[in-house]
């Protein structure tokens, strides 16, 4: 077999074997197969879409490139949830600690984040003292005492995706479905899982732009899922403004605190209640979502998912009072309030121009080597569909650094849109994908 | 400017400027642009291709990337030939003494072929002493005392498009006309002429199966070279059966020689003297391409063109009784007779086989380390339309080994296709594109 015929063949938008890709992938983690062989089949699969099957004999090569978890002797459902990414979005931070109150156990495995605000490690090491290098013994000590643990990726966990996607990144050659598709789910079935929750962003502030894109990804995701015996079931959600009122790593905390305690605001609510209830729903925790949901709105209630939360930031030794108090976790020296030039109702907040702002004032990475600074970030006072008058405040930035505040104002000024009418309000769920409708 | 912001452009279908074409193949020669972002670049070129424009663009910058030839003291019209390759094309080793008998220079810089037989650098080897190996300084020494200079590719010429060819062979992106047109005029264009006669072959032999495919890239060929200044003209040329009847580095020094004495196959004479009318054509050394191959004519009538031919061999110190007894050019030991199984015509003899068989034999390299053994070949004894009754001789194949034999009867076999019918007879040039008519 040879590279090079394999690359041809999928030029002519011939479908491979599984031993051909196999031979790719295998080769190319291996270093037998150079990169440029790599970018060109990446390319003409950008061009000539992967089928599914030849995407699930992808995953599965990626997958077994690398260890795949056992947590078989824990002794309950092993259910994950993975979301695409927007600006806001903190409900990781959520739904694990009101999962875990269940007979379910959530291995997390996360990424850090590029560009926007940072990933869900990036705000748990907002909390002071929090140490997110867990070596798997912990890891897995933490999963069956808490039945909850969260972990950075690995080079351990599918090093082929790893590598492909380092590579794709500069081919330009992400935006593929089947590529996607692959690498998500290569890196979500090495966690050893029963069950997976998927959180399909589309808007300005999320990676797909349109819905139809994010409703395709989501089918191939659950597809994928469904077919490696695990069952999958996707969310198609709403990324045109941000998620919750906080943006910034401390501030998410905070507003993940604030949902745990049974405040904060109904969009984050909604989709952190919708989410637990269908990973209950799939960790057999309940018979149906509206009982999966009243569970999770119990462990709030009860203060039993704060408590978890707390637990598990006293487990990778945080400072676990920041669950009582705010003033535990850092915070900005100064802030600048952000007013309406006209009175109206908010049109439509743009999710990318917020993420920009936050990335420039300090929230996010532009390269990998950039330092975060935990503290800034912004405070939403009015979302879409707010009436607001003229001077009214939009927004409050916390900053450090005046040019810095200056930069992220420039990206700022383009994310409200002020209208005379009230905007038609859309659904922040707009699809549920299973396995009963996840064929094309 | 970011390479991965360029390949990411043509990726969807946009138009590239001069600037970051230039900034691709100079990063990339350079060393500063890694090749797997080269190669994305070429696979996104094979399904989004370049503009003659663009493809004008990228000729130029490869051309820039080596030497490039200044002829200007030699008092000559300097006039090249090129052509895309065929199994038992001889040509070049005709038609470039003809043409050195008028007011035209040939400065003619060959390849080594990879497949088939040897490319015409191989054959020349073929003669006992022939050196390929010229100083610049002796090129152009031989091209001001003999009007007449071979030489081999080097690393000076195009170094850009050597490396590009490299990385498109492994990649799969070979098959793609701009690329193909670019890669051949970069090298072109770096010889320093004034005009080149192309010699696009299509058919079972050759690089493009189809006579449409042929047409485009002649096309594409003529306009680069009109559009850089050179006069240009393309022969659209039929290899669906070899040219002339000898096939194998010394048998073809042979029938070269066979021509110049005016002897020779019909089809081989017929194209050698065309080239060489529109060389002269094109030289200024005649008006119409009827006085040019009349001109072509009185020099291997007058023996001029062959004392061309021998006094290059004895130039490069090549054994130059050649010219007068093939008992000084290598020949295999043993030869074997392919019959006719059944009476008819020779409905079709598939060039690709012929090649492929000759390349088992020893003719050619599969890979660019094996050696070739320049005394094996194939003697045609009949052509497509020949009657031919049973055990008739079709061919004898001059061999060595017998288990070369032997592999390339395998091949053989298939290439005769006797029929009841006579087949109908098809024109070797086929097309001639010029200024004219080079436009899509």
């Amino acid at each position: 077999m040879r590279a090079v015929d394999i690359i041809q063949k999928k030029k002519e938008g011939s479908v491979l074997s599984k031993e051909e890709i196999s031979f790719l992938v295998k080769g190319f983690t291996q270093n037998q197969i150079p990169e440029y062989q790599m970018s060109a089949f990446l390319m003409a699969c950008c061009f000539k879409p992967l089928s599914f099957k030849e995407t699930l004999f992808l995953t599965e090569s990626m997958l077994h490139s690398g260890k795949i978890f056992d947590f078989s002797d824990i002794p309950f459902r092993k259910i994950d949830k993975h979301s695409t990414g927007g600006v806001g979005d903190k409900t990781s931070l959520i739904i694990a600690p009101i999962v875990a109150c269940y007979t379910v156990a959530i291995p997390m495995i996360s990424g850090r984040g590029l560009g926007h605000t940072g990933g869900t490690l990036d705000k748990l090491e907002s909390i002071p003292g929090f140490n997110v290098h867990l070596t798997s013994g912990e890891f897995i000590q933490n999963l069956k005492t808490l039945q909850l643990a969260m972990m950075g990726q690995t080079q351990e966990i599918a090093p082929a995706d790893a590598k492909m996607y380092a590579l794709r990144d500069v081919t330009a050659t992400v935006e593929c479905i089947p590529l996607i598709a692959a690498s998500i789910m290569s890196k979500k079935l090495a966690e050893g899982i029963d069950g997976l929750v998927l959180d399909v962003k589309f808007g300005s502030g999320a990676f797909m732009q349109k819905l139809k894109d994010a409703t395709e990804l989501a089918k191939w995701l659950v597809r994928i899922g469904e077919s490696s015996g695990k069952k999958t079931l996707a969310l198609v959600t709403n990324m045109n403004q941000p998620l919750g009122n906080k943006i910034g790593n401390s501030l998410e905390i905070e507003e993940s605190i604030e949902v745990l305690k049974g405040q904060g605001p109904k969009d984050l609510i909604e989709l952190s209640l919708t989410l637990s209830g269908y990973m209950l729903l799939l960790g057999n925790a309940c018979s149906s979502l509206k009982e999966g949901i009243s569970l999770a709105q119990k462990a709030i209630a009860s203060g039993k998912a704060l408590q978890k939360f707390q637990a598990m930031v006293k487990n990778h030794g945080g400072d676990e009072r920041v669950v009582e108090s705010f003033k535990y976790l850092p915070s900005a020296k100064y802030t600048f309030k952000f007013l309406a030039s006209k009175g109206g109702f908010v049109g439509g907040i743009n999710a990318r121009s917020i993420g920009k702002a936050a990335s420039v004032l300090g929230c996010g990475r532009e390269t990998v080597t950039d330092v975060i600074d935990p503290s800034v970030g912004f405070i939403l006072h009015k979302k879409v569909g707010d009436k607001v008058q003229k001077n009214d405040i939009l927004l409050t930035t916390c900053y450090n650094d005046e040019k810095k505040l200056a930069a992220s104002m420039v990206e700022l000024s383009q994310a409200f849109e002020i209208t005379l009418k009230k905007p038609l309000s859309q659904p922040l769920i707009q699809k549920v994908i299973a396995k009963s409708n996840c064929q094309k």
